[in-house]
């Protein structure tokens, strides 16, 4: 259901108390000063993390992101944080095997009972990526062109967890007291659905989570030049479609005509899931959407949202939709499917005549209210069961959901998000723009529902950092000035009453 | 049309004399004797050639191909062959680039007008393989288990065109006469289309080929544990239909719902080719098919196949047929639509929440007669063009057709069969099984065409060396009594009437 209609008075209440602080304006000038200085330092320690591989979904890449989470831990101790590496147990791979889950590093600067305690949540591991995906730079070797600073995980999540280690820095290096408890809970599994992390957060829920007020993730990014604060994401049901049938790849010319070919069956259930016009067609899906408000309606409809530099963005002359509001709701609250490869077929450049044996589908379902991942699972399973049972196909289907990560959506009247506009506004010197966001933080929603915390997003990326894609890049003014603006946010935060 | 079935009367007569010619009995026994004492240093031959990566589907592997011509060109050099490397030219590439075509081995041994000259085709390019693609050994590290030769091109085509030199070595070692001129043309593109070779031919139908005979092709395997000969191969039509949407490479989550995905486009068209139950419905396609005459029917019901066998061997519960004669028909007689893959989407291990910007797929179609490969081009891009009109989809849509090969056809009854028919008695004491071939050797056509030579397709490979496949193999025993078999037709050849 949608909550951010009901807003509490107390909220209207406590929205007051942040508006004004002088008394912070002048610490917040020296920081911001001293981050000025400390520009060239942070892309090297930027371009140090680039420089590790840390492809969570690749189990041939483990070992890159347990020295990053290893890299995470020692920035945070060096700087006197009290750090644990949290072993989160193993990993169960398709093929029954297992592997050990990246340790999750936990980090606390400060434990003054009087002040707020702000819990940061952040990632270090990265997408896949090659050279020969069409990347104009090595990706695992941070290049700056026109101060745009290009690699893997630039932008998703590693600058964004630099800004806030060096916020803490800037404060230490000044001199100045922390005017907030800030913890850190930084992961490695994050682009694969972050897996342990879950039962992490459940056992330290009366522990390490017991004092914390809040939690910041800054794991997305601004809709246009202008800052944004975000209140809500999809969330997403990742598959496998598994198809099976001779025990090992034939000729095509030799053996087409008598087999049944895998690759035709995956083909054929892969087109039952979507219209050319994008209506998912997966029974019971839909239905399970919460409706778009009227009130959701103008919302969307005031924002600033240029469709035609989206469309020259991203290179394409017609959208799914022409109007902003509809492009926005399906974007950010509505589900989509995405067919992202096949795993198994002839994927090289040049020919070959191969009737491959074994294909993997591998497509994606993004989630948003009031959708439920343990149903879709059970809803995308049967209707592809059926759909190739009607083939009479002699070939083996086998469907898993390998990720099921919930959506998330917060009340934007919540003194977090007031606050992040003060903060924003002394930075910036705009109002924020209140976004959602079409990708997943998977865990957004659990640390929510355990925690029982308040949430915010406080995004630095820009709107055309190409996270997931080729050239992914942080600009240095947004590394830069983000780092500033979560300065300045701890100082609004501070302000907050406490709970 | 099928022409098997119109005998001319002078063929039976020519038969007659193939039947019996003792003189050369004792010669064969003394050259199989020499064959067998070879054994050892033909595989090591071998393990050399399979060591080069000649796939000439990959550009990148395109040196490796030209030292594989090379070193062909010099093993028939060291045996006083007389030999060109003939230049055929550039290979254009999908992108405008150009690239120079392995150059074709051409090589004489013996000019004695008096006898007959027969011409050894073959091929030394590869199908690309990778350890990773499942091979329990190195492709490219001819690995011996059980007497089986474990490598790619083992036995498509390497072993075959060794054999052959093989034979001609043997002669010369034992100071034997050449019963027959015998004359090479080794290519490197066959894998790819065989680009360059028709033009080649063509351009040397007076001169190289002006005294040839026969044309002697062993690029093909047995049917069953039976010698085979071969008196047809299916065509290949190989496509590749390439979907471009966004300029690059998008998050699904961030996109996802706002863009007209390309792998979405390309899956809706490619499950537009053929039905589940393998039926092409490409308008025009079947229709071109010549039909299945009662004595074809009768041939291929007489012909030993064990489709229980055929089954376990690859590893399914069903086949697209269950009865001898439609199988047998469907592999040799009929089209069929092979997908192999697609180029451009995920197809990596793991989870990648992409969208990709530009996916190609790579399918093929099977050519028999009487289709045409202009024709069929022409039906699939008009098709797919329709298609993909209906979807309204603002992607572009590109189809080309990359390899175009024809079918090919012989006479059974033709003296060339005869003369295979007793060698294969005189090596392995049984009757020959007369097969056709469901791949492709795109030469054979051209070569009819061009030069107006009968064909005879001479297999030595056996019927599960898994060409085109993982842990691809050539028998020891298939390439040495391949070899002895060579040597015997030379025999019977030299035994036909001189046209």
């Amino acid at each position: 259901m949608m909550k951010i209609w009901k807003i509490p008075s107390i909220l209207l209440v406590l929205t007051s108390i942040v508006t004004s602080h002088p008394d912070h304006l002048f610490e917040y000038e020296k920081l911001s000063q001293y981050v000025d200085s400390q520009q060239e330092q942070y892309v090297q320690t930027l371009r140090d993390w680039v420089a590790v591989e840390s492809d969570s979904s690749d189990v041939l890449r483990r070992p890159d992101c347990h020295r990053m989470m290893n890299m995470t831990a020692e920035k945070l101790r060096v700087m006197g944080g009290m750090v644990d590496l949290v072993d989160i147990g193993i990993q169960e791979l398709p093929d029954g095997k297992t592997v050990a889950l990246p340790k999750v590093v936990t980090a606390q600067f400060g434990s003054d009972q009087r002040k707020q305690t702000v819990c940061v949540y952040g990632h270090v591991d990265v997408q896949p990526a090659k050279l020969e995906d069409g990347w104009a730079t090595d990706p695992y070797n941070l290049t700056d062109i026109n101060g745009n600073l290009y690699g893997r995980g630039a932008s998703d999540n590693k600058a964004p967890v630099l800004a806030w280690i060096h916020t803490v820095e800037a404060y230490q290096a000044l001199n100045i007291e922390l005017p907030v408890n800030v913890k850190f809970v930084i992961e490695g599994m994050e682009e694969t659905g972050s897996n342990g992390l879950d039962a992490m957060i459940t056992a330290q829920r009366d522990t390490f989570f017991s004092d914390v007020d809040y939690i910041i993730i800054s794991d997305c990014g601004w809709l246009s030049r202008r800052p944004a604060l975000t209140y809500g994401t999809r969330g997403n049901c990742y598959f496998f479609a598994e198809v099976e049938g001779p025990k090992q790849d034939l000729h095509s010319g030799v053996y087409g005509g008598t087999v049944i070919e895998p690759m035709t069956d995956l083909i054929g259930i892969l087109d039952t899931l979507i219209s050319p016009s994008g209506q998912i067609l997966i029974p019971g899906i839909r239905e399970a959407v919460a409706p778009l408000s009227d009130q959701e309606w103008k919302m969307y409809q005031d924002i600033e949202f240029d469709i035609d530099n989206f469309k020259s963005k991203i290179g394409v002359s017609q959208l799914m939709y022409n109007n902003k509001v509809d492009l926005l709701a399906h974007r950010w609250r509505y589900p989509t499917v995405t067919i992202h490869g096949i795993d198994g077929a002839f994927s090289g450049p040049g020919t070959k005549t191969v009737i491959p044996a074994k294909v993997i589908a591998k497509f994606s379902i993004r989630q948003v209210p009031d959708m439920d991942p343990a149903m879709v699972k059970k809803q995308v399973t049967d209707y592809l069961n059926s759909v190739f049972a009607k083939r009479k196909s002699p070939n083996k289907l086998k469907v898993t959901m390998v990720i099921g990560a919930k959506p998330w959506l917060a009340e934007t009247k919540h003194p977090l998000y007031e606050a992040g506009k003060a903060a924003v506004k002394r930075v910036f010197n705009v109002e924020p723009d209140l976004i959602r966001e079409g990708g997943t933080i998977p865990i957004a929603k659990t640390f929510e529902d355990v925690t029982g915390k308040s949430i915010i997003m406080l995004p630095i990326g820009g709107f055309d950092d190409g996270l997931h894609s080729q050239n992914e890049k942080m600009s240095r003014y947004n590394y830069i000035e983000g780092t500033k603006l979560f300065i300045a946010y701890l100082h609004e935060v501070a302000h907050l009453k406490k709970d």
